[in-house]
């Protein structure tokens, strides 16, 4: 990236480490066989790559069989949910992805708080006898908001005891995107208490296009993409060597510095929306604020137009986002920023803005000085206008 | 790759070329920003998407919006199949994504002639009035035949017309798996007239884990993978730039030397079979030898075990394969050579080779005298046991 470039949309995609760039090098163009073919050499590869795998699924608590690599978070969602045969539930704040997938099927949308959380009470309040499946997010990908997933997991057990019971014996199954998070706080499946889980290397600095199902053992996946039974016939195709071992390499720096980054981050995060809502009072700060992931920051300037805002802080080197990447191009209002409640006239003023590697306590005073300008410029402008 | 090893198995997986390495590499770590992002510099990356994809279609006479990038052929081939409503027309010898996504589907197998070539007239036998899809491949993956596609197209053309005539509006597509052939012939859409065709950059010493489809304008295609909406909605995920960049460069470059390169290919093949023949009269070549990829050799030794046969070969540095890559990791018998009726004691003594960028007339001479050393030893073994 251009050292002038100041980039706090982490949420959106991450810089693929060199130390990632370096751990797949070797297979581009030296170790490239099909981990298919028969030879020393490319049983090598298959070798290299099963390890990678189970030293990715080590990073969450899981084991190699138990992951199906796909090509993103996106695929690895599409695959949770249409392995599903009957009703879902999940939440009107979800990434398009869990939305369009569940769109396919019959399904109920839990309404977030205004805060921007989903709860376990209203998530039970959605589940029917036929549910079999409930996808919440591990953290909002537009808010940062940290959804209390532990507890949920508890009220599905909880529900799956009294279904026994009840002797209806339709299995009733979590998945979660992770794909925001994973680096952050702590993810691990067991510990989570979720059936499937979601991630993503693309947003944990490792290679683009990469992701990863995890699916408890005993759940049964329906494949989507078939022929020459590659990941346990469960996601044909010729396996991505060399995006696998960026991806596990990724993920075992990830974790390594999760907590030193956090508290890092945090840090960076809170000046700067401590300065932020001193200099302009009538700022909201959207989602939990104690809840939250360590980089995210959601800030709305009431009146102010958000995509100006971008576009004045891009002329000075920094990139912020007005929402999550894919809703941004879309040129429509957020629908989390819609489901947490918040006014069309402050939602239009929102800047998200995520923190990461690149980022730097430096960087932050910038970007502190060049907010506070070009809002108030803008307010200015609008007040005279 | 190793300097020592001899690799004749370009089929199964090529490596990454290194200037395609270099035309990625700005996109792993510097312009590493989400192409949907509102800022300019994710505004230039995905301008170079785009002309990237522009760049890459034009390589088979195509336009960028008339492609969907996807996670290589297998993905390709099921969305292509997946998006059909009605019976599929395919043939015995296809790839087994082709098979396997088919077998989802009201389907009818073609049988090739012993030469492994799908005659336009078998094809037609097959097709009933709600035939949507008929799928066969441009060149097969095993034996490296080329199937007669123009003139199956023509056939599908003129089926078009009676269904039109007859008052039958069902559509009638034909779509071919080109992964094996692209870089060797003439690979363009209007020219072989296919209407929806599968490509894969690493076949093509392309990023593995990166493919397209191509439809034709009018064509409607089914996404499997809902979400952000990408790919013009048919295929969500947020893009892979630096596998697409390579992509591109890969088509390009392999779209530039094709000429050259099949006739230097065909020349060392020709040498290699010639020889290997002429020591051994009782070997088989399987497939046509006229209508045959310039890298492709398939040879049997009757009564000899094709896997040793690898086995021996791998201890001399040079790496082969028994069939494709799929295939022979399942330690079955090759169903491409079981369709073309090929007798067991002989095809278990087969060996695809594989010829490319890699190959050097040293290294066909080498192979010749491997070959014939390991054959020879084999055929004792055997005579004296």
């Amino acid at each position: 990236m251009s050292g002038a470039l100041i980039y706090l949309d982490h949420a959106a995609a991450t810089p693929l480490d060199e130390k990632v760039l370096a751990a797949m090098q070797p297979y581009f163009s030296d170790a490239f066989f099909n981990p298919s073919s028969p030879y020393a050499a490319a049983i090598e590869v298959r070798k290299k790559y099963e390890s990678a795998k189970a030293a990715l699924a080590a990073t969450f608590g899981a084991k190699a069989d138990e992951i199906v690599i796909t090509a993103g978070a996106t695929e690895s969602i599409n695959l949770a949910i249409h392995s599903s045969s009957g009703h879902i539930v999940t939440s009107s704040i979800e990434h398009h992805a869990v939305l369009a997938a569940a769109a396919e099927h019959d399904y109920t949308l839990v309404q977030p708080t205004e805060k921007g959380s989903i709860t376990p009470d209203a998530v039970r309040a959605a589940l029917r006898p036929d549910t079999t499946l409930v996808s919440i997010q591990l953290a909002n990908n537009e808010l940062g908001t940290i959804q209390p997933l532990r507890d949920i997991a508890e009220m599905i057990r909880d529900e799956r005891a009294k279904r026994a019971e009840a002797g209806n014996n339709t299995p009733l199954l979590l998945h979660s995107d992770a794909s925001q998070g994973f680096g952050h706080i702590d993810v691990h499946v067991a510990r989570l208490g979720v059936d499937l889980l979601t991630l993503n290397a693309g947003k944990m600095y490792g290679p683009k296009a990469v992701g990863l199902l995890w699916a408890k053992p005993g759940v049964l996946l329906k494949a989507q993409i078939v022929g020459g039974g590659q990941e346990r016939g469960l996601r044909s195709g010729t396996e991505n060597v060399a995006g696998v071992i960026g991806f596990a390499k990724a993920a075992s720096l990830a974790d390594a510095h999760r907590r030193t980054e956090a508290e890092r981050l945090s840090g960076l995060r809170d000046t700067l929306q401590t300065a932020l809502v001193e200099a302009f009072p009538e700022a909201i700060v959207s989602g939990s604020t104690k809840k939250r992931l360590p980089n995210f920051l959601h800030i709305s300037f009431p009146g102010i137009d958000g995509e100006r805002l971008v576009f004045m802080l891009e002329t000075k080197g920094i990139c912020v986002a007005t929402g999550s990447a894919c809703a941004a191009n879309k040129g429509t209002r957020s629908h989390v920023l819609t489901a947490i409640g918040l006014a069309p006239e402050v939602a239009d003023g929102s800047l998200r803005i995520t923190l990461g590697r690149l980022t730097t306590p430096e960087q932050i005073d910038r970007v502190i000085q060049e907010i506070s300008s070009a809002v108030s410029a803008e307010q200015s402008r609008t007040n005279l206008s």
